[in-house]
C-alpha cells in the first residue's frame, strides 16, 4: 500500500511559500490509517515502553492509536496553559520568536521508557523540546517517531543522538 | 475495573469555581486506557460506521484509538484556521460570546455514517456544532460518544434527538 498517495500537498499553508503536507486523506481512509499505525507499531514491537507521549494536536491522533496498539499508556504534551495539573514547561525557538510545550509533573516516573510521537518532523524544534521534558522528569527516551519527515529541513540534525524513525520521508 | 478512580478533580481550572475533570491519569494507565476504549468500542460493535469524527484536542485522543479499534477512518474537527484544505465552519454559543469549529469539505461523502467523539459532555455546545457540520456535508450521524458526562450541566438536553452514549457519568 502506497501511503504517500494519501498525503496531500496544500500550497501556501499556513503562510505563503510553505507547502503543507496534509495527512487528513490518510486518516480518513480506514485501511491507510490502520496500515500506517501498524507499520509504526511493528517498528517498536518488542521495545520496552511505559508510555507514548504525543505532541498536541496531530501527534495525539497518531500517538493515541499507537499507544493502544502497543498497549502502553498515553501522555499528552500540550501548548502552555492547556494541561490542568502542575506542569513543567520547555521553550523552543521558531523562525521568529519562541514557543513552548508543557507536560504534567506526574506524567512520568523515573525509569519510565517513553516513545515521543508527532505527526511530522520539520525543523525538529518541538520534538527536541519534548525530549527535554521527558528527561527532566527522569524518563528514558526510547525514541522519537513521526508519520512524515520533511528531510530537506534537516530536523534529524537537531535531533542528533536520538533514535528517530519516520514512516514516510519527503 | 473502576475507571472513575482514574479521573482527577482539578479545582478552579480553567477558571475559579470550575472543577475540571482531568482524564490524564486514565490515559497514562495502559490498562485503564485500553479498558475505556474497549468499552466504548463494544457499544458500537456491529454498527455500520464510515468514520469517527474527533473534536480537537482531547477528542482526538479518544476518537483516534476508537477509530483504529472499530476499523474506521478518522476525521478531525478543529478550531478555526487549523485545517489546511477547504473547510466549512459552525459557530456555537458559549457562556460569554461564541466559538466555532471546522471540518474539511471533503471529509464526508453523502451517505457516510459518522460517529462523533469527544472526551467530555458538558453543556453540549461543541458536540451540537459538530453534529451540524456532519449533516451539512450529507453525513448520517450514527451517534455521539463521550468518555465523561457531567450530567448536572444537562448537555443531553442540548443534544436531544441524538443517540448519545457516555462511559462515565458524574
Amino acid at each position: 500500500m502506497d501511503l504517500k498517495k494519501f498525503i496531500r500537498d496544500i500550497p501556501d499553508f499556513p503562510k505563503p511559500g510553505i507547502i503543507f503536507k496534509d495527512l487528513t486523506p490518510l486518516l480518513k481512509d480506514r485501511d491507510a490509517f490502520a496500515t500506517a499505525i501498524d507499520h509504526l507499531a511493528r517498528h517498536y514491537q518488542g521495545t520496552r515502553l511505559t508510555a507514548i507521549a504525543g505532541i498536541e494536536s496531530r501527534g495525539f491522533i497518531i500517538g493515541s492509536a499507537l499507544a493502544l496498539t502497543l498497549r502502553t499508556g498515553f501522555l499528552p504534551l500540550r501548548k502552555p496553559g492547556k494541561l490542568p495539573y502542575k506542569t513543567i514547561r520547555q521553550e523552543y525557538s521558531l523562525e521568529y520568536g519562541t514557543d513552548a510545550i508543557e507536560i504534567h509533573q506526574d506524567a512520568i516516573a523515573p525509569g519510565d521508557r517513553i516513545l515521543l510521537v508527532d505527526d511530522l518532523l520539520a525543523t525538529g524544534g518541538t520534538a527536541r523540546a519534548g525530549a527535554e521534558l521527558i528527561r527532566r522528569l527522569g524518563g528514558e527516551l526510547a525514541g522519537i517517531a513521526f508519520l512524515i519527515e520533511l528531510a530537506f529541513l534537516k530536523g534529524r540534525e537537531r535531533l542528533a543522538g536520538e533514535q528517530v524513525f519516520s514512516l514516510l520521508t519527503f
